[in-house]
């Protein structure tokens, strides 16, 4: 399947309901992507991702390239094949986490030069290094190697980032066209970001780069890195305005499930956070009625199912008391249950973000969710 | 449904074909009972005992007493209901756990006194206590409380051991009968457990002071604790050679794959060990050419299935390279797929053993497989 973007609805908010078709099957949007980051989403098998509904992964190319290497998983037929997931699959460029995991990073215009997190081994990450280890991946989406800067940051340094941010993005689209044939998967996309820190014009003016670019699709990154939510959600917004309406729009590391109609709102069509998986691990479990720390000694007896509204395997199986017991004991099946659960929740989440922008309803619903979580929160 | 064991067919070697009833579900024996230490299988969802074929497994009774604790067991309807499992469970007395793990341990002919490995908190544990505890926890079958030894040890010690545990044997008996009412499984079974020791002659005259106390079933304990093979294989003879044939025989705590058949030989019925569950974890796989250890760089590379001569669901999706960039990656997903396959791979083996019992030809299974195996190591 060729790469290809359709917009089948636009609610009164904004939001878009579409269909995005990779050459690893189509993805319904607004679509939530859970995070795979070494080739695996943690504690979850790949039968379990497609029990779920899951249409899209995300890959981190800094992990994998590090371990097992890009060059191996070439040679096993790209990252698909290596992790036997026939659906699709979109990796980031492997800047965000030299940014936050690595040792003694020293940013150049012509890339990234780093320590691994794991042996301390020097590596130098260019926009084209970058493209090269996403096509021997093969994803069905690579990202553009961005500048990721922290939060606060001075708007000459936002300025700055945002102009090697484009220059890079140039750099990627180029060695992707030339080098189209070395992917693992054909038709592999690539997605440009916005960048521009916490300033609406260079948002927008970072915005109007990238799609002198003409990328099949434009990410927003750099975002809920610390700021309130509402900047969030304006910064996200003024970028997705400059951007083209007929292309998917990925919000990149969102968010709370409570958020995520807000960011559709914005004309945001993908989006991924660890924040389902990761607060899995830690006893965090979304629920209909707010966020539930499962190692609390309320749980201990409590026979009733982890969310009373939720039809995931884990809610129709087991009880509160027999989960806190498992994160007690530090149990391998916690992690799997509880992951089972919170990513169920965020695509149940998103599969009603999409029903009521199909009836045009999405700020009724936002509303709602609203009301009912902030009720809910102890 | 009424505990009940009907032995279908024996083989030239002993070896028998039953079918053992319990009040949640039938099994066929000769059975492997994976260990779900803490009310939970290592790494399996009790989905996926079920879709394995799962129809009895063991729960250790000192950790769950320890953690949540019986009588939380109790109120939350029992271990099947707690854990969500619907099939059949028997519970160890806790006394094997008491002897390896805890600190402090003091045995008098009242029972044992020890310290938790988890808190340094003391307990004192009884033959009534460890029924008291197994009726709370409702297992299908409960053990009675035996006193374990270490080997080698002399014939004074392994007589005066297999003297106590009959003792116990005789309070547990009595204690489950006058309590009955009180386990939250209606019609659970007591097992004796034979003693004895490395001494033939002891390990009969064990065996027969629990005929004496007539229980529905017996175990043979205290074997496979660093005796050769043919030992453990010559001792379990002994003590069967004593049971009645109408009732079935665990022995307990075995045993590598290749050696499953020879002590099905033995006239054994039930299994029941951690190696295929632990062994996992560490990276070791059980195949039908031997042991592989998943870590080994020769793997890396390695687009094979585990094991071609295996249907498991890892087996039928995963290659070598995935398996051990998971484990090398310390990834939840590595637990996961390595205990799957490993637990498949012991209960095909009983399936083979079963047919090969309803065949007559039990000893050339055997030494096939004894032979498959050996070429196969490394």
């Amino acid at each position: 399947m060729e790469f290809s973007f359709q917009v089948l609805k636009t609610d009164p908010t904004g939001a878009r309901l579409g269909r995005l078709t990779t050459p690893h099957g189509v993805i319904d949007t607004p679509a939530f992507m859970p995070v795979g980051t070494a080739g695996t989403v943690k504690g979850l098998t790949q039968e379990a991702l497609a029990d779920l509904g899951v249409q899209i992964l995300l890959g981190n190319t800094y992990h994998l390239y590090l371990r097992p290497g890009h060059e191996l998983i070439r040679n096993m037929g790209g990252l698909h094949r290596f992790m036997s997931w026939p659906g699709a699959i979109l990796t980031d460029s492997g800047g965000y986490q030299v940014f936050s995991l690595s040792d003694l990073r020293k940013v150049t215009d012509e890339g990234v030069r780093f320590r691994s997190h794991l042996d301390g081994s020097e590596h130098f990450l260019t926009p084209e290094k970058s493209l090269e280890v996403q096509q021997a991946l093969g994803s069905d989406i690579a990202m553009v190697l961005d500048e990721c800067i922290e939060y606060p940051a001075e708007r000459g340094r936002a300025a700055e980032a945002a102009r090697r941010t484009a220059d890079w993005a140039r750099r990627c689209r180029d060695y992707a066209r030339e080098r189209e044939d070395a992917s693992t998967t054909p038709g592999q996309a690539l997605f440009g970001i916005v960048q521009g820190g916490a300033y609406a014009d260079l948002r927008r003016e970072s915005a109007r780069r990238l799609v002198e670019l003409d990328f099949p699709g434009y990410a927003i990154g750099g975002l809920a890195v610390g700021e309130p939510h509402e900047m969030t959600c304006e910064l996200a917004a003024a970028a997705a305005a400059e951007l083209p309406a007929a292309r998917p729009r990925y919000l990149m590391g969102v968010g709370l499930p409570e958020q995520l109609s807000d960011y559709v709102a914005c004309g945001v069509d993908m989006m991924d956070c660890v924040l389902p998986t990761r607060n899995a691990r830690n006893g965090c479990l979304f629920t209909s009625a707010g966020r539930i720390s499962i190692k609390n000694a309320r749980y201990a007896a409590d026979s009733r199912p982890l969310d009373e509204n939720c039809s995931c395997m884990v809610c129709r199986n087991y009880s509160r008391a027999y989960l806190r017991h498992l994160y007690m004991a530090n149990e391998v099946l916690a992690a799997i249950l509880n992951t089972h659960h919170n990513v169920h929740f965020y695509l149940d989440t998103m599969r009603k973000i999409r029903q009521a922008i199909a009836f045009g309803e999405l700020a009724g619903f936002s509303a709602e969710l609203q009301a009912r979580l902030e009720a809910g929160h102890p």
